[in-house]
């Protein structure tokens, strides 16, 4: 498999205007885009640092991944996503390495982008995901 | 404050070796450094991803930050590094900020890097580096 980039680390956070006003003061940096992708349920703003990013990530509900994982975990880094230049053939790999995955097929996430996300079981703790960028 | 680069995402595994293994079998990726950093209490590997980074820790004993934190949360991301042209000007302008600082000087971290890190409360809930690359 190829990495293209450490494309973004996902953070849960319970108030996204509040997260993007502290990161704007703290270190100058400000989003270069702002969304609701209501399939995961989620707002969510980009935050470009160097060549990556941060992704802040409100849940727009209790009853959603992020909204279960700030309840269980608290405020915190949610995941971190790799991009790779063809989805596919990536999730083909990891399956025969025996990485247990959550999306089998890519999905639509944040930009449009195709995504799919590798469970942190057998991961080292850390939820995984893949984004396609082209 | 300028955030010249999304430089590193720390994650604290059980087993260095066996984390490189993994890392390079699921995603064909391999470690440019690794280096045990006594003053930490950890044996660290640092994987290219991109212009980012991957940083594997492998606690040197039970009673070290990294250590701590495998006891309390399991492995995981441990923390996310900043890199910054100035590291004195960031950690100035972060306390009149407001932000809790764990280290109010620099110290010297892996590779001979002057580093500094941020508590994560009030920062929600990401344990913080900043990394002076020059």
């Amino acid at each position: 498999m190829l990495l293209l980039n450490l494309d973004h680390v996902g953070m849960a956070v319970r108030d996204l205007d509040e997260a993007i006003e502290a990161f704007r003061r703290r270190f100058g940096v400000v989003p270069i885009s702002r969304e609701t992708v209501a399939e995961q349920g989620v707002e969510e703003a980009m935050i470009a640092i160097g060549g990556s990013h941060v992704q802040l990530l409100q849940p727009l509900a209790d009853d959603t991944p992020v909204g279960r994982f700030l309840e269980r975990r608290g405020e915190g880094v949610h995941h971190v996503a790799y991009a790779v230049p063809d989805i596919e053939a990536a999730l083909e790999h990891l399956q025969q390495e025996g990485a247990e995955l959550i999306d089998h097929e890519p999905r639509v996430g944040g930009g449009g982008h195709r995504i799919a996300f590798v469970h942190p079981r057998g991961a080292h703790g850390v939820l995984t995901e893949l984004v396609e960028l082209r």
